[in-house]
């Protein structure tokens, strides 16, 4: 890292770099982990919430408890981001995917029994989650970054 | 996990319990990472943003380019959501930090120099970054999460 200081700013130019990574290489990436962040705007303002959730073809699945902030998702909301990241801080060098598009509930039952069967691991958080929502994302995107 | 069906929906019951974290504990542990994740909306909708960060105090510096989606956050931006996650897959056991605040730029020389002192490890994403930005949380909360 160079920096300097010119007017009150600071300068800083990192040698690391990024590679955009295709969307089949996303959702592989995805399906390697099982928690990540949730991003919207509710009544409450800027909401940001990890999640345990299931990948099912492109779509993004997560169950919550009725009542919670994610649940206001099954209600459909327009515009939700979600993403995943992994950072090795011995090699560094990481990954980070994000998809973003619109939420609804899942009640069809055939697709709920799928998602159950595929769900592992299981949430670490307690509760009891009776609400199945999906985030069918428009947009796909993600990067790998090494820092030299 | 105990999962049945009723009705179409699908029940699940985690063993795993959270526990709150104190606020000077979620300080802590945020110092401990140096990559988190922004969520904001722009013109452009929901943006939901890896980003390098320095913790000074209570507060969240981060630099970043002209030009991008990050930097309109230095116009001013009254609701502003950071987090950081820590989340082991061997002992299924984790914790997770958020805080919400509103930020601006840092002009002030003596501040930028001070954050430049303690900005290490240096970014892995490549590029310049010359605006420095500062989120001043307003609510900080944490939790500790364990599958058992």
């Amino acid at each position: 890292m160079v920096a300097g200081r010119a007017g009150g700013e600071v300068m800083v130019r990192s040698p690391g770099r990024f590679t955009e990574i295709s969307q089949d290489e996303c959702l592989e990436l995805m399906a390697t982990t099982t928690v990540g962040w949730l991003a919207f705007v509710d009544a409450e303002g800027q909401q940001l919430l990890p999640v345990n959730f299931v990948l099912h073809g492109q779509d993004v699945y997560f169950r919550t408890m009725s009542g919670s902030a994610i649940s206001s998702l099954a209600d459909g909301h327009d515009d939700v981001a979600f993403a995943v990241d992994h950072h090795d801080d011995i090699y560094q060098k990481g990954w980070d995917v994000m998809a973003r598009g619109t939420t609804a509930r899942v009640d069809d039952p055939d697709l709920v029994a799928q998602v159950a069967a595929g769900a592992r691991p299981r949430p670490w958080a307690p509760g009891e989650r009776d609400v199945l929502i999906v985030l069918r994302p428009s947009v796909i995107s993600g990067r790998r970054v090494r820092r030299q």
